[in-house]
């Protein structure tokens, strides 16, 4: 078993194309010994958002504060604390903050 | 792609034996799309408890309020907001609440 606070683990600034105003925290992973999928929480600054991206492996998101949404086909689907997103494989998507504080979120993934 | 909120979706009674006080809601499964894992929420009143037991599968918790607590061999670990849990298969463990106030998690699971 594995137990820790997400404000001990570490943060990084995600860099990829496109990403404005973006860290993210693994908090349970390979490292920790997850084998089937990852836990991942996301914080986007206002203003920001992540790239409008598509991938063959699904999110599961569930919004634990701020005011943002998720983009798809030019439509924004608003999201606030408790709202939760399933983006299926190779559904193009975004998150963005719409809010004026941090928009939180956390986003699970399968090992690929 | 599938939104919803928390809010809108039903809860459930645990009606297992050696659960007390404890309701869930599937968020995210296979009735909303999802093929690899699902992402429920649990929400355990005060003086109740998950049962001490154990599967072949692995949970990621992330705490969402309240003061509470996993057991493994008679040890409690502390849970608070922004905890997070990786339960391997086959660990025994036990969701405690600890607190007055009710004591809520996500609860990722695979799906098998």
């Amino acid at each position: 078993m594995f137990v820790a606070k997400e404000k001990e683990i570490g943060e990084t600034e995600v860099s990829e194309k496109d990403v404005k105003g973006v860290r993210m925290k693994i908090l349970l992973g390979e490292s920790q010994g997850a084998s089937n999928f990852v836990m991942r929480v996301f914080e986007i600054e206002p203003g920001g958002h992540t790239a409008y991206h598509t991938h063959p492996w699904e999110h599961e998101v569930y919004v634990l504060e701020g005011n943002g949404a998720v983009r798809q086909d030019g439509k924004d689907h608003e999201l606030v604390k408790g709202s939760v997103v399933l983006v299926k494989p190779n559904e193009p998507h975004q998150f963005l903050n719409k809010g004026r504080e941090a928009f939180k979120f956390i986003c699970v993934v399968p090992i690929v």
